[in-house]
């Protein structure tokens, strides 16, 4: 599979504004598409989608847990079945909006805290492979992680991203904080192709760590995400499918 | 197109319960399923969807307001493209339950509050109407209505329905009330058979007004639904597809 | 401070109903009445504290997690400042209902997973303390437990109850499960009373364990809810307040 | 009563942002905060709460219809005492935040297209007097309205507010736009001093129309809003209490 930049995307909510997707869509292959649940609403969601067909930008499914006061940034205990269920809901709920625009749904990435649940917990890796599974569609994760090793079990195709902004510990592990903190465009695009071809980022502690980039994640609410995502667009442009 | 029953289902939420889906399912050949904004849940929907694939059952979506406090039935000023998008959201979460379960989606049906503003509102009816055409089923409503106009005039099938268990008012239009009161069994099934044969029933105000009954709709939240729905079903038997 | 017979109440939402309150009411001396968060609306929050003002029942807040459709029992990961502010928010919105009514906010109890963190984490505890000295209302809660040492800590007034419809392991701890389910109505009552008197209930592996009541617990939900609490009620009538 | 600057205050959510507070605020003498409904929530209000109480900023309620998703500005039809208990529980909330800063709840301003509903509905804007009197509080609303009239009838303080950054019809009427649009600043101030001293404003069709300004209105979601606020504040600080 070719290279591809991906970003959140459709993260407002009713009046409220996040990120500049109409900027940033110009910089990136794949959106990965809010659903309703940590942020989007229904017309958030369809004009996501027509912005993301007038661009030529394939839609992944982009679920969260139940929990839009908290940008689905709390872990919650949840049950499997239940889990399960509030994704394909959302899934759905988005797989409309591509129908109505006659595009595929093209990928699944899920959100926030359920995403670093993903990466831990073969149970919630495994109800996110359900949910591929029935729409037919890679997942969208952390290389090494739970959620790669439940997707190689069960057949399910995995794609490794790399995240252009955000630090890595030196145990190769993806440091999240609340909010976003600003990063220098043009060592955001030598992280990604050091990543691309070297296949190891600079950790925290200052050692190299291996890494797998077969898709580069920005941000679009990083402050200068726009600068980030066309600085690392630029700089791997031509092996962009 | 065969003659039908009609039920709105799955209107549990979480721990609530709303209405005895088990036992009223076994009366009825279509399920118009809630999809979350006025009741249900991504669990209760699909609980009621493999329900409905056991027993046979046609699942059409049953979509509202955004209003689950109010349960779908205080009317909103939405705009058009707004509604439209909510009702897309609904009935592509309940699909992706079909999907799961190998069955299609059969139908649509506006619930509550919205459904009474699609009677009256060319506006609203044609958003249903652009919701029906992109899912490719027909619409179930009243029968004179504005929203059978509009699904006329954009070629979109419509299926008039018969309420065993409303009263009509002596212009033939429903009258609908906060909570459903009781019925008599016998006296349900007797309207029904009145008017699929003669075409009438008999107003609050004592005069035969003219109906067209190719679906029939029971209630499972009505005192003595189970009861009514055994009847009605008991009656037409032999006329269901 | 006399004994008191507390009840979950007001966890209707809309609709849908949940227990008997208007019943139940008549065997109890003090409501814990859901704020919104897990159960309840405004409008069933301001019908259940008329309905205790007329009975003469004490009226204490029962907040929860944010989780609607989950009925509050999944736990969550909440920074303690944004549960304080939650669990403010909700208190708050009661006491406007008691002031409406002329009644004083009289406790506060944590509801479902809140009250299980709250037995276990000295921060979620120690939240819970915060509004308790802001509404200046004591704690309902079980001794023993992290909620106990962090009021005794604070010299927040702390009422350790008992469940008489729940069972308790042999290390004294109780046994949640996600639906109740029926217990006998007498042996009920003389569960109460041997807690009450001898400071022992016997536990599912067979032995005595100690437990303190200050208050009793029934529930409103619980198969038999009613007898129950008549049971218990009458046996110990002479005692309360 | 003084002459006061009042702003809608408080009205992020979550991650969400709303205005710049902490900017405008220091040109304003009332914040109307916003409680959960609309727009807001617990943490947001605590911490519009404190800002208030450190700029000695006066604090009223600014609860809405139930529509977070709509901002509270789709009209909804709506029982008057189901109406009445969404607006206790708001101010009921915000209530306890202030009981936490030891500040008052100074006023009640209804939100969106609720306090268009209750500028020309006499049983909308009875309701919110039952709440204004319940919390011992003035209303804020528009001159000439339905609201004004109910609060009179009723002997309930009534404040007449002056929109400095809307427009008004030849009728003396708000043009209420969905977007607000930007406005000159020092056009603004000069608006309201001819408010203030001679009692009209220039409608859009030319005519000058009759207003009163007892309280300032000004946005903090128009562009350039802190700018006018500035202006506006100058113009009139002498005048302030």
């Amino acid at each position: 599979m070719a290279l591809s930049i991906n970003c959140d995307m459709g993260e407002a909510f009713g009046l409220y504004v996040m990120g500049d997707d109409e900027a940033i869509i110009r910089h990136v292959t794949w959106a990965n598409v809010a659903c309703g649940f940590h942020a989007s609403d229904p017309s958030v969601m369809h004009a996501t989608v027509r912005l993301a067909a007038q661009r030529g930008v394939r839609v992944g499914a982009h679920p969260s847990l139940p929990d839009l006061q908290g940008f689905g940034r709390r872990e919650m205990k949840i049950e499997r079945g239940e889990l399960t269920d509030c994704l394909i809901y959302q899934a759905g709920a988005l797989k409309a909006f591509l129908d109505a625009e006659r595009q595929p749904l093209h990928h699944l990435k899920p959100h926030g805290a359920l995403y670093g649940m993903a990466s831990r917990s073969a149970d919630v890796a495994d109800a996110i492979c359900d949910v591929a599974a029935l729409f037919g569609v890679p997942v969208l994760g952390l290389a090494g992680t739970e959620q790669e090793k439940q997707c190689a079990r069960r057949g399910i195709p995995f794609v490794g991203e790399f995240y252009v902004d955000l630090d890595y510990d030196d145990d190769g592990r993806l440091v999240i904080t609340r909010k976003h903190h600003a990063v220098d465009p043009q060592a955001a695009a030598k992280r990604a192709l050091r990543a691309l071809d070297e296949g190891v980022v600079r950790g925290t502690g200052g050692r190299d760590v291996p890494v797998r980039a077969e898709s580069l994640c920005v941000h679009s609410d990083t402050p200068g995400a726009l600068e980030v995502a066309k600085a690392v667009h630029a700089a791997v442009a031509d092996r962009l499918a």
